[in-house]
């Protein structure tokens, strides 16, 4: 069924908490993760909170990735929204599970533009990472649900 | 069970094609949405691309709104992610569901940062808005799936 973008949803819990809490490093890997999805970034912003805690967007020809993270939980909620043929929102979502030490990362994928009939955007799966990363690198995937 | 935040997906499909490609409209309705859901503003992107569509992101203190148009379709794919309990994100999808003039919304609502157990977020419901929007405003959501 055609669809005009992915939206993986990452769920990122048990994350290194000092590397959720450094700027300068959470913007260089979501940077980096836009490239390796094959994305054209257009801009980008990033934010450090008070007393902790990163936000971040990069906006994409393709769409956006977006992170909020919460160093006191170790957790970071992150999206890679990708748009186009030659994407690969996975691999950009291995690199960011990897960068930020998750040991207990989560992925639903929807779909996003499916405009045929009556169909409605619904999670296609939700996956399980595995410790090498998504299917697009040379990890395996694994439906969990 | 608690969430750190909500995530609603919304898919607009049959929305105003010439509202979905005027950037200045685009971007006062998801500030004045951000607003509706009791969000502090930030910072904001838009762009627009040739030879038609809309991108945008509202940076939010509590995470962030995002839009992505194709007018040639009548589509729009929306995201309004709020953390706290006094923010209002289904005001906000209401609003934009009104202002784009779509008759075919249909929403996704995700709890993100589920920290207990092992719970993995997932979807919580899909809601299909009637015409007056959703419970947050007068209207009524329908459980569809």
């Amino acid at each position: 069924m055609t669809a005009l973008g992915r939206h993986l949803i990452l769920e990122l819990r048990d994350c290194n908490p000092e590397r959720l809490n450094d700027l300068p490093f959470i913007e260089r890997v979501m940077l980096e993760a836009a490239r390796r999805a094959n994305a054209t970034i257009l801009s980008h912003q990033f934010r450090r909170f008070e007393p902790q805690g990163v936000s971040g967007i990069v906006i994409i020809a393709e769409s956006h990735l977006a992170i909020h993270t919460w160093p006191e939980y170790g957790y970071a909620a992150v999206d890679v929204y990708t748009c186009g043929e030659t994407l690969r929102p996975e691999v950009a979502a291995a690199h960011l599970v990897k960068a930020l030490e998750c040991s207990r990362p989560y992925v639903i994928s929807i779909k996003r533009g499916l405009l045929e009939d009556n169909t409605v955007a619904r999670p296609q799966e939700i996956i399980r990472l595995d410790e090498q990363g998504l299917g697009g690198e040379k990890g395996v995937a694994q439906t969990v649900l």
